[in-house]
């Protein structure tokens, strides 16, 4: 069963299918007929069953082998406790938001006792389209999959959900909830806000559309995720609050060390740093960032 | 003449003679023979003047219809002071560099009164590889090129640069050399020092290998700039302080403001600036920006 059957649900959903060749039901679980018509319209799910309709709802968790929880991060906790009265003992209950601290405070709060049950997890995979449209069979091939076990998660549940995502031709990696909300405020979640900030402060300047209409290459790679979902973000910046602000003080920091440097126009520090930069960059291109996540993320 | 055959000057001759059928002599000028041999080897130019040999640069430069300087902006105004006492009164002069006021300064510096026969322009085009084996025949097709022609221009000589730029399938649009330096403060130069700072800010972190080994794409497109030339780009944060250090200032306002909302959990302020910028990245992606060029910036 996948609560939210947009991008993510939606490309597991047909991944697991086309790729994997898998042949259990899959139902979309939706807020509104709307969303789920669609769904069941691309062939990307079996059934479907509204998120207020209590007796389907009930039927089709019983026996459910897995729930995954697709949905912006701040609707965790009410889809959890929306799910609790229903499950089965032996379903298997896992997410996919962005942020994992928050997933685990979620569960234990809403699911008590139940939350052995709850494999927290993160697909690093996207694109900048969203919804069920967006989906695709191959969204995961290659991509990296985080999972953050919870203590008291049976060692067989964590090794279930890593199987269904080595099915879609992800890649599994474990760590704790608070390393990986670290790793991500620094590598996504910071690039994404300030990613907006520069859209947004070109938009308050008195010759914004001047500026946009010259606006080129660079530019473009650097706000395309300025086009990501408003929603979705919005809810990762505040569940990873704390991580996120760490990150915005230190980048506030190298910038302002960067602008002093432009200010005395201190060309051996810039040229410096940004050969730094260059050879991280190329060397990360060049895979060599897959190969340390090899060895130091298991 | 091409001062610097890089990947501007490169794709330049390569536009002009492959594309537009130029039939004329280029003749690469370099800092090395290691410099322009490549260039000679590939065909992009026709022969090759080391910078130092006054005899072959005198010669070269006798009957020149056409210089172009595509060199790091704080090479502009040597190479002027250099090219000075042999350049024809009838030869057109003009250079490729991402920040205008600096070269006037420079053109009004080394050339006097010929600073009349300078006009300064800037192709907006770019690849993250340099160097002549990255130049293009069609690098400039369908890219603004800015002209900010000086008050002793004649309008003749603005002409015939702007023809060069068309021929090779770019669009020539003019704007005075500060409102130049502004807007391209802050499109671009702004962005690629917020993307050196980005990575700059991950090697900084002890966990830096990890960071990188679960980057994705978002961080990737971020990033992308982070690769371009060091030298380049130290340059040209020198030449456009000015410009440069306000928009940072603005930059650094929206960020601070950004984290207050994040502070606050302010989940309306978050998703409202995020829609907006969406909404204009989405709209600027559609062409919506281009269309504002061709109004505007005549």
């Amino acid at each position: 069963m996948i609560f939210g059957v947009g991008l993510i649900g939606g490309s597991l959903a047909r991944g697991l299918r086309e790729r994997a060749g898998a042949t259990g039901e899959i139902i979309g679980v939706g807020r509104s007929v709307k969303s789920v018509e669609r769904a069941l319209e691309l062939g990307v799910i079996d059934s479907a069953v509204l998120i207020d309709d209590d007796n389907a709802l009930k039927q089709a968790l019983h026996d459910a082998d897995f729930v995954l929880i697709a949905a912006p991060v701040a609707q965790t906790e009410p889809l959890l406790r929306r799910i609790v009265p229903f499950i089965d003992a032996r379903t298997i209950v896992t997410d996919a938001g962005s942020t994992k601290s928050d997933a685990v405070i979620a569960a234990r709060a809403a699911l008590g006792a139940r939350a052995s049950q709850f494999v927290p997890g993160h697909p690093i995979a996207g694109r900048e389209s969203s919804g069920v449209d967006a989906a695709l069979p191959d969204l995961y091939v290659d991509k990296n999959v985080v999972l953050c076990p919870l203590p008291e998660n049976a060692p067989e549940s964590v090794e279930r959900v890593a199987e269904m995502w080595r099915a879609t031709g992800a890649s599994v990696h474990q760590m704790s909830a608070e390393q990986h909300d670290g790793v991500f405020a620094s590598v996504s979640h910071l690039p994404h806000v300030l990613s907006f900030a520069l859209v947004e402060q070109i938009l308050e300047a008195p010759d914004a559309a001047l500026k946009f209409s010259f606006a080129a290459g660079g530019f473009r790679d650097f706000t395309r995720i300025a086009a990501s979902s408003p929603e979705m973000w919005r809810d990762v910046c505040i569940a990873n609050r704390s991580a996120l602000l760490t990150e915005i003080d230190a980048y506030t920091k190298v910038l302002a060390r960067f602008r002093e440097a432009i200010e005395a126009s201190d060309a051996a520090a810039l040229e410096a740093a940004f050969e730094r930069s260059r050879t991280a960059r190329s060397q990360w291109q060049q895979g060599g960032g897959l190969k340390a996540a090899d060895d130091s993320a298991q």
